[in-house]
């Protein structure tokens, strides 16, 4: 990625030049967290950290960059120096990765000088949006598969290349298999998988001839793609392949079904393929999957080992944006002390003050509630919220993303079966702590006195 | 970007080694083309043919690539060899980047070697998918807003930062008029907007102290969020400022109204400012704006003046991704002659051959419908499609960003008046030439006997 200092909304950066005048020493707290979930989604799966803390960490205007505000004519020289030596020297407190995490709880929580918690939001928010719904997508897709193999084939419907190897990321961490997206194989050491596509079977004269090309290439890494022509006949033929290869001592992987009744003919495939003692051989089914065709297809005994799930996951096609905010929820006076605030205006109110997510469990470790509460205020639960940033220095370690993805699933299964089902009426309660009520109440008739 | 080489599914490699074993000196001819619009898409917009072609002009696979494609342990010594040395070295034909066009046209026509023409194939559809359809719901936001200035405000929500700077390109490219993304701006000099955010006023005392403040910082480009207390209160403590602004020869430049009933508060705004003598100050609008609420909005007489679209329009939200294939066409056989062929598989059936597309038009230059046709058939209207590339070199002079603007905007006039509509009934014309449909039905029963 190229420098990203400028990836910011302008505003951003002209109110940074107000703050810079008029309160060049007040801090403030951020707090980042989605307002509201979709409709079908009932838990979201915490991702983007990582790439949010590499932003962080080096974020510097470059003279290029400073030469182009300057000729926005916009900006201050004093404010332009400043920009020059930027550099974030604030605290973060976030969720780790891999987190299950819900509406209204703080997935990242920032303190530093009003200046820099601004500049920084339009990057964090695009980041933290991404990631946590693609792993919340991907989780309910894992979720609907039971235990069968899922991979992310969605490169080519991403938004971008950057989206493509995000997704891919974000999938894995939240328990994908692989991914078809070479590149991102090899950034984030995920294992890559791919078969054939039709235009491969249409090149040759015969479809036997191209599966016999491709199994003379690949012996030992053969699946067929059968429904460019007559399914059945493509299976006939796949059949014939995996004989010729076993006589050879190799296996033929399996068979790919892309179009059509896939219940029916991956029970056909099974069939045939048995019959001819491949039993082995596996059925990967592809084609706008995702948690409901799998579990549909599931549900009428579809024979199939493992599933290929692209556009509808990557790019979460039926919600394609989180409700995902950032907001003040505190700010010093002129003494230095942080003073909790708060929104008012219609119907879009938040939380003041800082805060802390408490995980309340039971004796068996099974999850019963979260308080999402005043940071000190005292709750008999696992505060979820760790400090990753102190002063601008990274004080976290970042776990492997295969330790992430590890994480993601232990912390699924802590929580009621009802939160992984499909269609879910369940609703995990999150409850707000007794005395950031309290201070809520007592802050809104306060603030409706600042006009 | 970084190199995007490895930027692949996996099978366009594996596929490219089998065809390097067996067919090296095949070619063929892929179409890449969208098979359905969306439910609410009447046309579409092109857009993504500048990357396109850079991706293809720089494609080299590094000696890093080389050796993460050696370590997968998938690849033989010779084809890894061939890979290192790859140049694309075929013809493309494309749609200029602001071509409206409607589903089953070709956007782009790749002729080349079996093994270049497959492996381009994940990273063209990623392209062109993104920004073709970033571009066409833009088009039809401008199409809703009738003459008012309409911004881009997606960066927070798009996917990732690559998807946030295509996004501001591609709706700036159908007629968007700027965009609050800074870098967006830099690279591909579109007009950078901005105004405040809430917790701007958020960190002040008071609200009118929060609107000094900025008015201070930045006298001559003023705009104030009237709404993060009480709307009414905000917009009279915006006319003291804009007032002050006046005795000191400034202009306020605008309010911005991002809650609540735009419809009643903007004519509210409007008359308060009106009142005051501030009859130049414009009212935005912004808060989960698209083609739908801005036709609302206006259907109403809402006194806006510009919009500030974001998340609706920067993921597409209600068609987050386009049904955009890539389509092999025809190869050539032992003699090197090409051969039309097609995929049969069930719905999913393609058209053979090397395509054209010809727009007809009346006598005063209104579109009467499209034909895609074979290439070499005598259709009375323009081709479309326009030859880029030539043996992989670039024979296409790229027109400036802000010329495909006007291009995309002149093109889209000259369609009947109901493409034009948000909620259209309308459908343009888009037939097939004679000779196209006698090859498509003799090859149909043909191709059945490949199996």
């Amino acid at each position: 990625m190229q420098n990203v200092s400028l990836l910011v909304d302008l505003y951003e950066l002209t109110m940074a030049e107000a703050y810079f005048r008029y309160k060049p020493r007040t801090k403030a707290t951020f707090d980042l967290f989605v307002r509201d979930l979709p409709p079908s989604r009932s838990y979201l799966v915490a991702a983007g950290l990582q790439d949010s803390l590499d932003y962080l960490m080096r974020l510097r205007f470059g003279p290029d960059d400073i030469a182009y505000l300057r000729k926005m004519k916009v900006f201050s020289p004093e404010f332009l120096r400043y920009l020059a030596s930027f550099r974030f020297k604030g605290d973060v407190w976030a969720l780790p990765e891999g987190t299950v995490c819900f509406a209204q709880e703080p997935l990242l929580r920032v303190t530093g000088s009003l200046i820099e918690a601004q500049i920084v939001e339009t990057f964090l928010l695009n980041t933290i949006n991404l990631q946590t719904m693609i792993a919340s997508k991907a989780s309910r897709v894992i979720c609907a598969s039971k235990g069968k193999k899922v991979y992310d084939f969605s490169l080519r419907r991403t938004h971008g290349s950057e989206a493509g190897i995000k997704v891919a990321r974000s999938s894995y961490l939240a328990g994908f298999d692989g991914t078809a997206n070479v590149l991102a194989g090899k950034l984030y050491r995920i294992p890559v998988v791919g078969t054939m596509a039709h235009s491969f079977v249409m090149s040759f004269k015969h479809e036997l001839e191209s599966f016999n090309a491709y199994a003379q290439t690949f012996p030992a890494q053969t699946i067929l793609l059968v429904d460019t022509y007559d399914t059945k006949k493509g299976i006939e033929n796949a059949v014939k392949i995996g004989l010729a290869l076993k006589k050879k001592g190799y296996r033929l992987q399996g068979i790919r079904l892309d179009s059509g009744n896939i219940a029916y003919l991956s029970k056909l495939a099974r069939h045939m393929l048995d019959k001819a003692g491949l039993s082995d051989a596996r059925i990967i089914a592809s084609g706008n999957l995702d948690e409901f065709r799998i579990k549909d297809l599931l549900a009428r005994d579809a024979c199939v080992d493992s599933f290929g799930v692209g556009t509808n996951m990557g790019t979460s096609i039926d919600a394609p944006a989180l409700d995902v905010i950032y907001k003040i929820s505190e700010v010093t006076d002129e003494k230095g002390d942080f003073l909790p605030t708060m929104k008012l205006s219609s119907a879009k109110v938040t939380y003041p003050g800082r805060k802390q997510v408490f995980r309340i469990s039971d004796k068996k470790g099974r999850y019963l509630r979260d308080v999402i509460a005043l940071e000190d205020e005292r709750i008999a639960g696992k505060p979820l919220l760790q400090q990753v940033v102190s002063r601008g220095r990274l004080v976290y370690r970042f776990p492997s993303l295969k330790k992430i993805r590890e994480y993601a699933s232990s912390d699924l299964a802590g929580f009621d079966e009802g939160l992984r089902q499909v269609y879910s009426a369940y609703r995990y309660p999150v409850v707000i702590g007794e005395r950031l009520k309290a201070l809520r109440d007592s802050l809104s008739s306060a603030l409706a006195h600042r006009q």
